[in-house]
């Protein structure tokens, strides 16, 4: 923690976005200008398309900051726009970022905010070419937006999922759920009892996957080595089964998968169980796992099995069929999305 | 007025977007994927460099909803991002859309702002291709990322003005900060009085400047037709004394300004005098007008002197001479930059 509180209103809007980018410097040739003009100025090659995204997040609703450090925040709300990109199928290059913050924010806030931003564009190549820094009444609010390029025909849409593919994740899925059932709890037993220290002992990639999520970039990287091209794909925000219904709808598809499939870390199985929950069931709705979910043709299956990052959860059928997960015992449960909604009542 | 209030929370946060977007059409060859992907997909020409530019708009900051109608609040957030591409000289063709909303909204109110968003795009010929629509603890945020395109050799920047250039501006300003100053005072009296019905009568114009401002692209236009190129641009948002400041540091010159040169309209004129306000104080830092402040090399003069919809108001001087504006009587007072700022304190 920084002891200075430097207030906002002391530097004034320009002098505010001056300070908090004068360090800023760009890498990519295809940024021509950055922050400081009406708009930046981006020249791509002619053989690229462009990939855009943007997502907000609002304290209260996406973020609670007793337990979320700005720097994570900052690093999380990049990650999370790249993974979008990562989902196409496609190189994330340039962010701009919006920034609206109530005035009992301090200057020093912000730098942290920033100071994850920059170790965020560090790690995965991007420039910040852009944005708006703002107050609000109340709250902290981070709207970013990702440019990023791809060959047109190395994209991966949603639509693409053919009969018989595989359907495969990566990573494991449910962690950042259960992390943050974590977070909550330890928030709960500090507002009853605030000399109580947190012991989070054992529980840290939980507290990582739901702080710090990382885009798989690796994964398409090995995916490329292997020259499989996924047929459809998505990143996992909202969970897993909302994420495959959606891949299935836009495909006009069906699915099975299988609950035994689905990739969970012992550590998330263990800590749903003290929660009383199915680890599955973490897997299925808790979302924010920010792991990739793709599917591949059946043909693929040998160069995928030895992929250690990717596990098979299920194949792709005639949308007569339904969307379905097999329990252990056999049981088809149809899938449905209660996966993370920001409107859901009390969420 | 429509009278349903359904809630947001009863369409869900996927429910919500694809209501919201159902009748979204592109009209760009450009746009090859819009809503409904992780990202939306562009293929530019080759030729063409790209224009990114994002702005946040947030309620009791920017905006006031007990006077500002949804319909125009939509209208306005997409216009002063495209004032901004017209500020570079490019041509606006997609936006992203987030917003974020308290429980408070109905899908109704959003409907309303999302009508004045495609009222914008269709005006503007603008492809709305992707966003993200949130809940906020309070308060209403709207974030736009514009982008367009430009051939490289067209861009005008900020910092391209040049010695014994002429200053112009477009249309007249200070219409948009005295439109505010009515609504304000009569929500004061609204607040008192809840009876009175406001007159605006006569006034309509400074509404309309304010509440639904038009990104100059007839200027540009114009100026192409006349072969003139501007050595440096930017679009008036918070005040012609800051804007020019801004072009004065970054293309490191100083400048001269003549304030009886300054357009001012009328009704702006006879009403800041109401508020006992001279009216160059109105166009220097009031801002929201979203007319182009341009450079133009001074053998440029005969065809810029005959184009009714510019001033020249002053030249560009060498940076030792300073930053001036020239009052009627011959005063020579230094620029200041007090134009809008959201981190004003009770700004």
């Amino acid at each position: 923690m920084k002891n200075k509180n430097t207030p906002i209103a002391s530097l004034g809007e320009f002098g505010l976005i001056e300070h908090l980018t004068q360090n800023n410097q760009t890498i990519h040739k295809e940024t021509i200008q950055s922050i400081g003009d009406d708009a930046a100025v981006l020249n791509y090659a002619s053989n690229k398309s462009l990939l855009v995204t943007t997502d907000l997040l609002a304290e209260g609703i996406h973020f609670n900051l007793v337990y979320v450090p700005l720097i994570h925040l900052g690093y999380k709300a990049v990650a999370v726009n790249l993974s979008d990109i990562a989902a196409m199928n496609g190189i994330p290059k340039q962010i701009t970022v919006s920034i609206a913050v109530s005035s009992k924010f301090s200057v020093e806030s912000l730098e942290e905010i920033y100071e994850g931003i920059y170790v965020a564009c560090k790690k995965y190549n991007i420039d910040l070419i852009g944005g708006d820094t703002s107050n609000s009444m109340t709250g902290l609010f981070i709207s970013i937006t990702a440019i990023g390029e791809a060959n047109a025909t190395d994209i991966v849409y949603r639509h693409g999922a053919q009969l018989n593919d595989l359907i495969c994740v990566s990573g494991n899925l449910g962690a950042s759920y259960m992390g943050l059932q974590l977070l909550e709890r330890e928030y709960r037993l500090f507002k009853d009892l605030p000399d109580v220290q947190p012991d989070f002992s054992g529980k840290e990639y939980l507290l990582e996957r739901q702080l710090k999520p990382e885009p798989r970039f690796d994964v398409l990287d090995i995916l490329k080595k292997e020259n499989v091209k996924p047929t459809a794909m998505m990143d996992i925000s909202d969970g897993l089964s909302s994420e495959l219904m959606h891949i299935c709808k836009q495909s006009n598809k069906g699915c099975k998968i299988y609950s035994h499939k689905i990739p969970i870390d012992p550590v998330t199985a263990i800590t749903a169980e003290d929660f009383n929950m199915a680890p599955e069931t973490a897997a299925l709705n808790g979302g924010e796992d920010y792991e990739l979910l793709f599917t591949v043709p059946l043909h693929e299956l040998d160069k995928i099995i030895k992929i250690p990052q990717i596990s098979v959860i299920g194949k792709i059928i005639s949308p007569d069929e339904g969307m379905h997960l097999v329990t252990q015992d056999g049981k088809e449960i149809p899938l449905n999305a209660q996966g993370w909604n920001a409107f859901k009542p009390n969420s």
